[in-house]
């Protein structure tokens, strides 16, 4: 019998940082925490890519799911790759294919830096 | 007596336009009027400026409110330029100074677009 345990490999997602942009001014570290995420989404095709995986079946997908953004399948894989990096996606190997998933603890900090101020 | 009516001059925002990204794939459209939104938040320095005005007394602020960002008066306008034209701030000149304000219905329009999930 063997002792070797198979650990799940587990991809460090950047779990922002900060508090809504209308509270106080950022300083420069938050800032370059922060900005990544939105220039990530700031790209039309970028954009679309995450919007047809946080909306896919289940929450993940493939490049072999997604085909109606009009890009190719390299290109789908660069964006989703960029998505990653900026800590937007988490990634899954299986088999062939990538399954990319949203990480919904992102989103919510995301949405938490763009709350209104309060009264408004 | 004059018919004569003085309109006020109101800047035009650039309301989005979109559902949750999680909702359904977005077109390419809705990509095309959302991604350049958080685009001008995807610099850290303009995420600053952001965040100095959104936080600043009365929800305004002009360039000669804010020094602490460390970029020359002409790189701040010309970023506050960039978020006006991104429908993030509307600006009024009052005097010798541009005051700029966040625009609070395109910020929760932007949070509600990365509204997690239903049951996430």
């Amino acid at each position: 019998m063997s002792n070797r345990v198979e650990l799940p490999v587990v991809d460090t997602v950047a779990v922002p940082c900060c508090p809504p942009l209308t509270e106080r001014p950022f300083t420069a570290e938050e800032a370059e925490t922060a900005a990544p995420m939105f220039k990530a989404l700031g790209d039309p095709v970028r954009l679309r890519l995450f919007s047809a995986v946080a909306s896919h079946e289940g929450g993940e997908a493939c490049v072999c799911d997604i085909s109606e953004v009009g890009v190719s399948q390299p290109t789908v894989s660069h964006h989703l790759k960029k998505l990653k990096e900026a800590g937007l996606l988490t990634s899954e190997r299986r088999g062939t294919w990538v399954y990319y998933r949203v990480e919904p603890s992102v989103l919510a900090a995301m949405g938490k830096l763009l709350a209104p101020p309060a009264g408004a």
